[in-house]
Formats: C-alpha cells, structure tokens, sequence
C-alpha cells in the first residue's frame, strides 16, 4: 500500500496535468480554478487506495478517480450557484469571481469532462463504469433536491435527514470506493462491501461536519462556527431539538436574523441541554463501527485493513 | 424508409414512456416538462432517418435519438437561465414556472439521463457512442461560451459568427445524423458525409432563423419579429450592417431600448438597403446545396436520398 501523501500526490499531479483548450477561456479557466482550489480530495484517495488494497497498480484507475473528483467540484459549483454561496475554500466561488451564467456553463462542461474521464477505461469495464457513476449522479441529484425541499418543509424527521444526506453526500463517497475495487477487476461481494464501508463513512462525515459547525473550534474548523444556526439550517441538530424541545427556544429563534450571536448562544445551550453534543458524537462513531464492520468482508492484507479503519477513526475525531 | 411523421410517432411515444423516479417530483417534473413542451424534434428524426437510410431497423437507434433529444433540451433549460429568457415554445421557462435552483439542477439531472440513454447500446459501439455524444457535448458549451462572449465584444467578424453558429448549433445536428448511421454500423466515411451533411443543415438552419426573426411572417413564424435587432443580438445580419453601413444608423440605434418599433423599422431600412435580406437567403441556399452534396458520398436509395434532399430543401425554404 501507498500512503495518504503518494495517494494525493498522484491526484495532484494528474489534475495539474488535465488538458484544457485554450479557448474559449472563459469556458476552461473557470474549471481549472474550480477543481484547483484543493479539498481533502477524499474520495478520489478512496479509489485510488481501494484498488491498491486489492494488489493491483492504481494507475489503472488515476482516470476514474479523477472523474469523482470532477465531478464532486462540478456538484459544488453549481451547489454554491443555488445558494448564492459567496465562499469557498477561503476563495471567491465561481459565481462570484466571474458570473453566474459562466458557473453554469463551465459546471456543465466538468459534468461532460468526468463522463469522458470515467470512460477513459478497457471497454469489457465500460458498462459498470458508466452504471455505477450514472446512477451516483442521480442519486446526488436527488439529495440536491430534497435538501432544497426540506428548507420549505415545517417538519422533518431525522430519517428523512438521514436519508438526504445519504443521497447527497453518502453515495458519492461509496461510489468513490467502488470504483477502485471494480478497476481492480473485484468481484461483486468485494465491490458492494468497499461501497457500504464508504456509505457509512460518508454518513459519519456528514454528521462531523454538523457536529463542527455548532461544537468545532473556530481557530481549527476553518470557518465561523453557527452558521447552520443562524440560517436554521435542518441539520440532525436542529431537527432533533425541534421534536424534542418543550421550552419554546428553538421556536423561539427560528428565522430571527437579527441577533445572530444571541441566536447561536440560545440554540446552542438547547443542544447541550438535550446532550445533542454526545448524541451527535455517538451517532458518528456507530456509522464509523459500522463502515469498519463492512471490511470484515473483503480479503485485506492487514496493511490494506489498516488503511481504512484509521480513515475512519480520523474521521470520527477530526475537527477540521 | 418511414415516414416523417412515423419518426415523429417513434420519439413521441419513446419520450412518453420514459420511466421518471414518482420522488423527488421536485427533480423530476421539470424534466418531464421540459422534454414534452415539443419542439420539431428535428435531431433525433435525423438520427432514426440515417439509420433507416442504411436499411437498418430503426429501433437500434432510438436511445441514442432520445438521448440527443433530452441533451438539446438540457441546454435549452439551462440557455433560458443564462438568458433569464421567460417563454419557451409559448409556456414559461422551467425557471420561471419554478424557480432558477429548480432550473440549474434538472438540467443538471438531464445531462446525466442523456448520457445513460446514449449509454444504452452494444458494448462494442459504447465507446463511439460515447466519443461522439461527449465531443459533441463539449463544442456545443463552447459555442454558447463564444456567443456569450460576443455579446460584450465590440468587433465580431462574420467568420468567428458562423463558427460560434457551427458550435452552439450545427455539430449537435451532424451528431445525429451521424449517430444514427453509427447505430446502423455505417463505415467511418458514411458516418463522416451523413456528420457533415448535418453540420451544413445546422448552419442553413441557424441562418434561416436570424433571417426569419427580422423579415418573417409574425403570423406564421409564431413569435414577435425584431427581438433580435431590438437586443442587438449579433446575428449573420447585424454583423455584416456594422461593417458595411455607412449612414451611421445602426451605430446610433444600438443600446437604444426605449422605441423599439421605431430600432426595428430603421435597422430593417438598413437592412435591405444593404440587401442583406437577399444576401441572407444565398448564403442559406449555398448552405443546403453543401448539405446536399455530401449525400453524394454515400450510397443511398434513391427514396432515402430523397427524404435528405427534401429536408434540406424546407429548411431553406421555412417560415417558421
């Protein structure tokens, strides 16, 4: 196995090295600094070291990690279009540097570019390829969108969340890691295992960033904590203290603008007293226990095992 | 061959019987919309008249003519955003009718269906398929980039107008013709002539338009006349006047917004002076008869040949 650092260097050095035209500029330039601006680079890791952990060159599938990677960027721009988000990863978004047609046009050519980068593969894998990445697409599509109908929504269940969140961000990190195992040539139980141990992953980083968003450490999250507060988002947090509250603050707060810092102080005392903090906490170590359990199904050199299970319980315990 | 009218009958019913998700219905009623709000449907009757040319059963090709036809739509959703455009085919745009998020993200969701409904092919032609759809793909973002672009340039010439036009309009018309003869398993040098024929029509096509939008019949062409002169949209027409008017009229109507009657009675003076109305309609007839010599490069029926030349020969000639 390589290491995280050899994952990413290959990543970097494959994303430096994507071919843009010259022109139109105003088409590629965007792109370039859209899929530039750094990440985790996370799930085109996951590809690359699953295929690694099954014995076979990640080479093979450097094309196919990188169309996650664009296509993941391709979502979050035009994500940030939809909510008029004017930051991203402590730089202007798209949107916002150039326009908002140039945002939609250049995601809509990375969409195109991370199907011709995912089909960069021997023909026979072809079909699996496009069917595991297409059906991903959609899947995120819908997560997209019942995020968009639950700010509408009065109530919300945590299932429901849980299930949006699972399209939105789960699915695109189990797909990531399947991925590998089929360029590994795996066989179906190993490819299904690798995509539930990275569900469950994608789960428990989902609910880590809404636990850092309320509970983080501003110095080491990287941005102001509260924001889901302010703008009520329904996050696990909220929705749970909707249901659970008898005394009226949450009510009390919800779309009040004006008082940010009283609001997040407010809501944040109503959290700790439901011990929403712990709550939340244990909720992410169960999805991380559960991604773990799943890799008792795949035949992994210790090394490889280790690789994974340490993913998780970083994931369980980052703060940024 | 068929008829028009039984190709038109294949697509109808295909576009019907499209299996939507029943939720989010969010996602996936714009889509619907969008899709049935008609059209022509010019490209994917090309691509089932091709394969049909070639003695081969249509049906082998009807993925691949929908996949063109929801991919067209796709960007005529997302082109109504950039364009903040109200009206499309006589019923609000998806964005007006919903909401601009609703708009950039079934667009989104209609990329990837187009591109699985391409997808849907033997295993061996899915590369070409493939190469051919995402080209295709990318030359139509680019072209609507340059025309984006043109808007706030100063000195387009009419080379750099027709090749944004080849982009943004004709090589998506030349992919379905030759997708069909793809589908039909046509030798590179039929699929080239059947592309090229397409991307002359395209072009003949687009010309027609900008003519109609100034010299056409209100009542047939099914919109108001002038709203390209009255937006200083830099059409075939406006180009050449800006270069060849020397009564400085169209310098001094363009950016007026506030007499359009008065903009659209002076600019079409202009206009037919010049005798760009004339000019217009040669360069759409030297269009078409490009068109129709590359069918000379393939053996067709003369009833095959026949339905190609006729189409070329109403295009030149529509009114609406």
């Amino acid at each position: 196995m390589l290491s995280s650092d050899q994952y990413l260097d290959i990543i970097e050095n494959a994303i430096e090295n994507i071919d843009y035209p010259a022109h139109p500029s105003g088409l590629y330039q965007p792109i370039k600094y859209a899929l530039e601006t750094g990440g985790k680079r996370i799930r085109p890791m996951l590809t690359l070291a699953a295929c690694d952990a099954l014995g076979v060159d990640v080479n093979v599938a450097v094309d196919q990690a990188l169309a996650i990677e664009m296509f993941h960027n391709f979502t979050l721009l035009h994500d940030d279009v939809m909510d008029k988000a004017e930051v991203r990863r402590g730089r202007p978004t798209v949107h916002q540097r150039w326009n908002e047609q140039t945002a939609i046009l250049s995601g809509d050519a990375m969409l195109t570019m991370s199907q011709m980068m995912a089909s960069r593969c021997a023909v026979e894998k072809l079909p699996s390829v496009l069917a595991l990445f297409n059906k991903t697409a959609m899947e995120v599509y819908e997560g997209q969108q019942y995020d968009m109908d639950f700010e509408h929504r009065k109530s919300v269940s945590a299932e429901n969340y849980m299930e949006m969140i699972r399209l939105k961000t789960s699915v695109l990190i189990g797909c990531a890691v399947r991925m590998g195992a089929l360029m590994a040539g795996a066989d179906e139980n190993t490819q299904q295992a690798f995509y539930d141990y990275g569900e469950k992953l994608g789960l428990a980083f989902q609910l880590r960033d809404d636990y850092l968003d309320t509970f983080g450490d501003p110095t080491i999250f990287g941005k102001a904590i509260g924001g889901d507060i302010v703008n009520d988002k329904k996050t696990w947090l909220l929705i749970t203290a909707m249901s659970e509250d008898r005394s009226g603050t949450i009510e009390k707060w919800l779309g009040n603008q004006s008082d940010k810092s009283g609001k997040i102080e407010a809501v944040t005392g109503v959290y700790r007293f439901l011990k929403l903090d712990e709550r939340c906490s244990e909720l992410v170590n169960r999805y991380c226990d559960e991604a773990v359990a799943q890799l008792n199904r795949i035949n992994l050199s210790v090394e490889a095992r280790e690789f994974f299970v340490e993913l998780a319980m970083k994931s369980r315990a980052r703060s940024n």
